[in-house]
């Protein structure tokens, strides 16, 4: 039964089900970052004409949702899953998108690590023979982020140097057995680690030993190296959480060098003073599925692996004193 | 490729995995009840020797996670994926429990319908081949969920009759394709229903369609009705939902009668004043591990649909007019 794992951790398909449409849809100023020309739509009003950002996250989510289908080629009826997470508490981004879509939800949580996880699980579920397709779609919004997690925006606090800027948008992707697109080949799914970094500001530091368990027991099960990729994404380490990565994996005997890319480092320009970077669900998510899919169509890339990771605290743990867990989930992604 | 679906929404397992090993681990209300007798073990301190309830309730699900795979003759080492979901904002007693167990985690969420959520992944990933064992766990606590959804419990604020009691404690069940118990047959993922319910407090009446909506499906999916089932579950619709529940399905042609058991409505007595009965995910996971499965064990019953039913609203949604949408997973378990 179990004919379908390699190593302790991780899968392998022998049909590696495919990436056949997605979608990304980013606010104004992701559009205007280093990678806005990849993005397949920009909104340039953050509230997209709602009153609370709460429900211009819900829009970002359910329009790149339905905008997914569209380049697939499929409609809702086609679809035998909805796999959603946010953000938001108890992810009402993607419950309410599910309420309007009427395709059956699996609701997860990875935080910031979404994107792989739900992309892992329905490639699981498409392989397995439980779905003919699955649309997996995320969704994140600086205005949400903030006043959930941090501060009321209008209270203007100042940012520290570590701080991520969470970035607004949404992303969706439908996988499929048989279509045109990226095949997702292996899957590791992420331990939950801790080092006992109690400063939710500085996220990177507390999601890199996650990153860097995900990355090492992926290159174990899979007898791999860096050489092997083309490009290794992470998401959302941002600067200093990159910088912390590459070092905890260098003692562990492997260099990255310039396969190394972090989608928290890449999607604000330093002149947008986005601290350490961006993050967000849609973080990892739009960089996988919009400057990946795009990059690996033209040939540049051909086996990609991405590790979208993602901080697990709440508003509540870290007043409470508890530290920040991370968690770092993996999957491959190959033409042809 | 779809050859395990049936119907339009249903998988059918043509080796159906099996719940090799359960725990419930419930509070001393819980145990006071008239279900007492059925669960495992009581903790009689509902701060469990905490501070804050919020870290007894991380306690509550670890502990009955880790009791679980002792019932099930395993080690964390011998289960592949830890599923977990809870109501807390970002599911924090699941992914804190994550980082003690160092099982790969995939965090779900569900609100109250986190179980057969859980079991049915759970059972997916068993059966096509991804994972030799899966450990699924929820928990809730009243005074965790009161305070984040509601208000200080120190408000001593006025219940209403619609209100519901969340239950206090942690269950946890072990999936695997080999081993003695009960085997999952089938599995219908529920869609989000929501007929406009604005009232918090009424949470059964907004699940009531979620219930309604997935038990349709399944019967219309899989051919049955009433008839093949000796015990229908719901939960956590308590007094009020389940009356609507059955007036809803009454209307469609069918009349549960007898075969119809509320988890939320079972597991206080009316002298304990729990207002319209039990809620928290722990509630439906409880009765279905421990009372179902006991009575299942003795050959009482068979056959058994569980319906377990979420109500997917946040404290700002509610704040901020949204209504509260539902959502209903079902699983069969049938004997031998």
């Amino acid at each position: 039964m179990t004919a379908k794992r390699v190593g302790q951790f991780t899968v392998q398909f022998s049909q590696p089900p495919r990436i056949v449409g997605a979608f990304t849809l980013m606010g104004p100023r992701e559009g205007q970052g280093p990678l806005g020309k990849y993005f397949d739509a920009i909104v340039d009003d953050y509230m997209w004409g709602e009153y609370q950002p709460e429900k211009a996250e819900r829009k970002f989510l359910e329009h790149a949702a339905r905008r997914a289908l569209e380049r697939a080629g499929v409609s809702e009826n086609d679809v035998d899953y909805f796999i959603a997470g946010d953000l938001m508490n108890q992810i009402v981004s993607s419950t309410f998108s599910a309420r309007s879509l009427g395709i059956p939800h699996i609701g997860v949580f990875a935080a910031c690590a979404t994107s792989t996880l739900g992309l892992s699980l329905a490639a699981m579920l498409v392989d397995g023979g439980f779905a003919r397709r699955v649309l997996v779609a995320t969704a994140s919004h600086y205005q949400t982020a903030e006043r959930q997690y941090r501060y009321p925006i209008e209270l203007n606090i100042q940012r520290k140097p570590t701080n991520q800027w969470t970035a607004t948008g949404g992303a969706a992707a439908v996988v499929a057995a048989e279509g045109e697109g990226p095949r997702i080949s292996h899957v590791t799914v992420g331990r939950v680690m801790d080092w006992g970094v109690k400063d939710a500001n500085h996220m990177g530091a507390a999601m890199a030993p996650a990153a860097m368990d995900t990355l090492l027991r992926h290159f174990q099960d899979t007898n791999t190296t860096p050489a092997d990729f083309d490009l290794i994404l992470t998401g959302d380490l941002a600067q200093h959480g990159s910088k912390l990565f590459r070092e905890l994996v260098k003692r562990e005997g492997h260099t990255l060098g310039g396969k190394h890319m972090d989608a928290g480092a890449s999607l604000y320009s330093p002149e947008q003073q986005p601290g350490a970077g961006a993050s967000g669900a849609v973080c990892s998510a739009s960089v996988l599925l919009a400057y990946v899919l795009k990059e690996m169509a033209k040939g540049r890339y051909r086996r990609v692996l991405a590790l979208a990771t993602g901080c697990l605290h709440n508003a509540l743990t870290t007043q409470q004193g508890d530290s920040c867990p991370g968690v770092c989930h993996a999957l491959v992604l190959e033409n042809g």
